[in-house]
């Protein structure tokens, strides 16, 4: 099954505003199996509307519209969807009593404009609304379907779980999906691409999908078969041998982030860590505690940005290269002396200017104390998440060791 | 003048894709008076393209195509467009010593599928890329334009500014454009509207934006006439009234983000700032050293996430609340102390769990130190996020005391 996907609304078309909605339902879809295969975003024209919902029609077997369900004489999707697809529509009781107790439990009347809200195509299933006045509609012809849904997120999300995803998995064939992550730190995407492309484009099942930021790779496979044993078989087949090419290059099976992977791996241990930072400023210790409950496992940082700074807080000896290996390793050393913890990790370097992604990253364990020095390349915020990553990376093997 | 705007390409169709080409080009176009009214992403199949080009057709004057240009059998927007207006296509000579001068560059010989590349239609202007093998088009009948464009941002942007804006500049009446930016920290969005919507709903000229992230909104005005008098004049019309209501909630008139505004006034004062946190682990800091040059105005900071550090970094006394007004003006105190700074920012607070939402921001300044406590919602992000934007827009407002 095939689906396309209009927005509508003219506030859709500024040039920050991105359609999440269609997002969200591609993801919702692919995991049935449906692929979208267009989409659209459709200012408030009622021809140029039609004439889309028309096209999409003839093409796809599903076709879903989001937002155009107010009130208002702007709000047009309804009357092009009708014009479309030649149908009529009757104004539903029910949806009428559902916009009634919604108004009564916020103490207010609806106006005659909300009447516009309860016209359902001929043939077309009510949707029910919990969160809002419009309600959705379901319209199924010779084998294809047309969904209205409403705009805002909050009211869409829930009507697809409750309503479009049980009705699509009624229509299509029985089937189990199961998947598999794998998160990569630090290899370039073409370079992973060029070592795994052998083995998963012989596959289309599993689908494999690689979602690449700066230094983190995200390689997701999706089984879909008619059994569960069968789709774990495919995904070992596939999974496993990639999985032996990248190594412990891989730090996430499951989709954890590092900063998460990093955390349960300490606390699992019992054991803590601190921060010395220059150049991240913060961003070290942020990400680290950006996870609930990273109290228990973090114990604090020191952000120095003079020179005095690394010396008061850290002890790093005076005359110490304020860019270096030395303060690297006395930074990290000197902030798991203060700060008592079992590791610590520091970063010092240049984010920008002559010598920009000229890094050291240290680490103090409860062994012994080790820099590294890093060439990054990029803008500022690169440079910065770059080095976190390596950071934490580097953290990472020292606990999975 | 209305616009549509095509991608190509099956791979912009998954989850996680946004077509930023669209949001860059319809950026672009309003610049220009031009409204972008319906755009659509097309799957790669020939004659559901062909269908979405000759409707666009059909409606807009200016139809832009991204992407589908490169040399394979699945870049099929030549072709569809071709189909679509029933237009031939000629192989450009120019085109193909383009392609044939880059391959030389890279020390590489193109293929004979690199030929598909220079199909030019006919009446068409050959767009130069010097970032690409695909050459751009220019297509223009009867006042209308069709476009073709490469799909790599960095191939399309390029292109735009070189070849696009010049070539629809000369086709529309001259006008001048003039902008103004307030930006506000620390009002919701819907009170900030209720208050300005009266003065700014009056006018479609100048144009008013209003972009809301948590508790930091953007308003921006655009005005088009015909001199840089009349914009201007408009401009103040409606922009004065508002920035008197607003008052000084507005942190900045050029755009400049709050960590700017703060790191501006410093710089101009010749002083310095720094911070201790806990709730937010580092985020303050990463923040006001996210500006290059940061340096000359941050001294460093304090991640105390432990009673301990509080008490051994910064003096916080033995037995203070962690979360509570007097750690906050301890830490903010024994920052500036510690650090040897003008100011310092505190934060301790609750970023989840029964309290969270709760939290105390200090400043310690040259004449005293105060504490301030909030009560935000939302999740552990947006409270961090929050609380770095008060502790900022309090340092801004002592700057400029």
């Amino acid at each position: 099954m095939n689906a396309e996907i209009i927005a509508v609304g003219s506030e859709m078309l500024t040039p920050d505003k991105v359609d999440t909605n269609s997002l969200h339902l591609t993801q919702e879809l692919n995991t049935l199996g449906i692929e979208v295969v267009a989409k659209a975003i459709i200012g408030d024209d009622r021809q140029r509307l039609t004439d889309a919902i028309r096209n999409s029609w003839a093409h796809a077997e599903l076709v879903i519209l989001t937002g155009g369900l107010g009130p208002t004489e702007d709000d047009l999707t309804r009357d092009a969807v009708a014009a479309a697809l030649e149908v009529g529509m009757t104004p539903s009781e029910e949806a009428w009593q559902a916009i009634l107790n919604r108004f009564q439990k916020f103490g207010r009347t609806p106006t005659e404009n909300n009447r516009r809200q309860t016209l359902i195509l001929n043939g077309a299933d009510m949707l029910p609304n919990p969160n809002g006045t419009a309600p959705g509609q379901w319209f199924h012809r010779d084998g294809r379907v047309l969904v209205l849904l409403p705009g805002p997120p909050r009211e869409l999300k829930p009507m697809v779980a409750a309503e479009i995803i049980p009705r699509l998995t009624a229509m299509l064939p029985p089937q189990v999906i199961r998947t598999r992550w794998y998160r990569v730190a630090l290899m370039g995407e073409s370079d992973l691409d060029h070592l795994i492309a052998p083995i998963y484009t012989k596959y289309t099942n599993p689908a494999t999908t690689i979602l690449a930021a700066a230094g983190d790779i995200d390689i997701h496979l999706r089984a879909r078969c008619e059994t569960a044993e069968e789709a774990e078989a495919l995904l070992a087949e596939v999974g496993d041998p990639i999985a032996e090419l990248i190594g412990d290059k891989i730090y996430s099976t499951n989709g954890d982030p590092l900063e998460v992977v990093v955390g349960k791996l300490l606390r699992a241990k019992g054991q803590t860590v601190a921060v010395a930072e220059s150049m991240t400023g913060g961003m070290l210790g942020m990400q680290i505690t950006s996870i609930a409950g990273s109290s228990d496992y973090f114990k604090g940082g020191f952000l120095t940005y003079t020179d005095q700074m690394k010396t008061q807080l850290l002890g790093v000896p005076e005359g110490t290269e304020a860019v270096s290996e030395e303060a690297a390793l006395a930074m990290a050393a000197g902030a798991r002396d203060r700060a008592q913890s079992d590791y610590a990790l520091s970063v010092t370097g240049f984010a920008d200017g002559p010598n920009a992604g000229h890094v050291f990253v240290g680490l103090a364990t409860p062994t012994g104390t080790h820099a590294r020095k890093l060439k990054l390349n990029g803008d500022r915020y690169r440079v910065r998440c770059l080095t976190i990553l390596n950071a934490l990376d580097w953290l990472r093997r020292a606990l999975q060791s």
